[in-house]
């Protein structure tokens, strides 16, 4: 954590150079972020793929396969949800790491937090499938995701104040990614509380904002003059 | 999207640049594809991998297991196909990638569409070899793999228009990969038509023309030398 | 195919360089092993990962927990086994993947072959551990086994006679290797004879041979002068 | 083995260079250790999300989900807690193979046995998510960890007597990344003797004491003057 030193924080005592410091300074000349990616890469993938295992193979007579594999509609859509969720996940790790440029034991430690939620994934996604429109789980499914929304969102922050932003990222740039995980954060705590209010179908369907409003962020930042300037202050 | 310059398309309002494009322009500087593709093959092992799962140690006295393990013949099978096809696509899709030079957010949607196909065929792999001849597995099996050789061909297409296609790719070359993505989408939905018409064994079987069409169709390409002009306008 | 130009052929109908051809060369500029090299990890990886599934918890009072857990020695053996014979195999294919430097088609689909049958031990595994010393338990094992190790050859001889080989890679080294897996081949096909003969307990003690053997081999390689000659031609 | 020659060994007869030592260092030219690297991420990342698998959806009528979630805390707990070990299991291997510059047989055997604990890790996870403060199932996870603990110390320690670290890598940083591994391997081995003692629940507790003498090891590492002479011999 000393190695965070562009991270303004409470003053604290002086203690001369010792062995963790010396070995953060080692690592620091390779500190590639590869191996942290690839690792991270492989959670995510592997989360994705588990998620088939939660569509069973119906028992049936031959003649009522047709009608089985209809009645299993709400699993392919969780599946695909899922498979939605984890992808654009991946994809939104995967435009920060292209622009961080090093690691603190902190930032992998908030990563392997962001990857203990994505593996997460596939057990609220079987209780969605399975309970449909019940209240908690609705909340539990729309909780886990705003949680790792919330979690890149916190992974970018502390990248940024640990000093490790490539210097091409300007304040637009950054905010321009920020806001990209906020949304989706907000959508679903909002929907926690539509759920809980009684109304977990519309909570459901509250979801389908994020899109709608991550776009109109993203518009919104390519507009405003102010987000132009140099982040790195 | 805006990045896709050499897309031909609808003229559209011009906007001065944004947030957005600022970052797709300093993203482009690196715009390898390696982490793409590591995540991709990742799905692709994993996808393979899980098969055997399907393949359940049978529960018999100790004498009767010889012939348990041939009453899963079908399973061993069906472990084969699905092995065979996911890695067919999995080297199809290194072949693309090999002089695919880069990456736009479309791309990776489409990409992230095969992956979601891919990662699905342990569920039609396991309804195939639980239910045989039954119609419906036989049409849920092709049209899954009908819809990932239809998005194969697609990443491709997509791949050119944004023109992110190696310059030594030409036309030949272009149309080469195009049509063994295409082939086997073309006998898939044709087996589907077959297995609706009340013929699933024999829709089953014509899955085997694949290879020798696929080689016709290789052979075709390298006779005709109007294939061996340019791609790249 | 038609690349593989070291390899002694048939002769056959001269053509005029078609589009496969070009294809072929065009890709052979940068002709990297790499992603076939990660693929294959990956597949060894989570085949090795996935026989843990094979041990179920046990579902008794929590007083004979204890008793359950030595009960499930035959799984652990198997678990163990199992690790041992795929990560042994992965690090062979590692050897010979630093010295291979180029693939063709054909290479990459005695690769495939291979993959299939490592990614098939969780089954065999689970057998054995469930039916112990029934005879068709051990012989599917000990086929399996002797599958990988036979194709593991295959690859290793084909590299070469595609011309593939790094040409600091000489004669002896060359068949240093593939001892290596032509005993565990051998010892395994035999182990399938005793097995068949009414003895599996002996056939399972008899691959415990494949050790000292291979370290019999490997010295035997040491020894003999006329190894040292070069393998290329 | 021959080719560690910085490990003082027993003397033993001189005897020509062989095919096996002309193999080795054939390959030691680039000896990198980037593949060994890949498996083993692959291997801890496909071992942490398979952890999910045991927290199986409740089978209860609608509403009762909320209670049957709520029950589920004990599995929630589980996959945290092996989440949590395999991660910083992970980042140290990390951590070590960052300053590690190559290998030899016996540090991929090594690394194979730390493999082999690691995705074995499910097993006790599920067993102690099942069996809460069963003496066995707390002896079972904390021999399990144990075990790796003692192995990352092992390979920490083979991969210097092999002369394979960095050179930058002096006496207190190599102490520093031993004793990390050490402090948990002992509080585990501590903790089975309390286990065993008839006080499990304590046992479980123990665990937690890893964090805080982590710590005072990692500050005491800092202090010892003498721990900054170079460790090369």
């Amino acid at each position: 954590m000393s190695a965070d030193q562009s991270v303004p924080a409470p003053p604290r005592r002086v203690r001369p150079p010792g062995v963790a410091d010396r070995y953060r300074a080692l690592l620091a000349a390779g500190s590639g972020t590869e191996r942290v990616e690839f690792f991270s890469d492989a959670v995510f993938a592997i989360a994705m793929t588990l998620l088939v295992l939660d569509i069973r193979v119906p028992d049936v007579p031959d003649g009522g396969l047709g009608e089985a594999l209809v009645d299993l509609t709400p699993k392919f859509f969780a599946y695909a949800l899922s498979f939605a969720v984890i992808g654009i996940n991946w994809a939104s790790h995967h435009r920060k790491f292209r622009v961080i440029t090093g690691f603190t034991r902190r930032l992998v430690q908030i990563n392997l937090l962001l990857l203990l939620l994505v593996a997460f994934v596939p057990f609220p996604t079987a209780v969605l499938s399975e309970y449909g429109e019940v209240t908690e789980a609705v909340v539990l499914y729309a909780a886990t995701v705003a949680a790792i929304s919330a979690v890149q969102a916190w992974l970018w922050v502390a990248a940024r104040r640990a000093g490790l932003l490539h210097p091409a990222v300007d304040r637009g740039v950054y905010r321009y990614l920020l806001r990209n995980s906020l949304v989706s954060a907000v959508v679903l705590a909002a929907s926690i509380v539509i759920a809980l209010l009684g109304q977990p179908l519309a909570a459901m369907y509250s979801w389908i904002l994020i899109w709608p409003l991550s776009f109109l962020a993203h518009r919104a930042g390519g507009r405003r003059p102010a987000d132009l300037e140099p982040a790195g202050d």
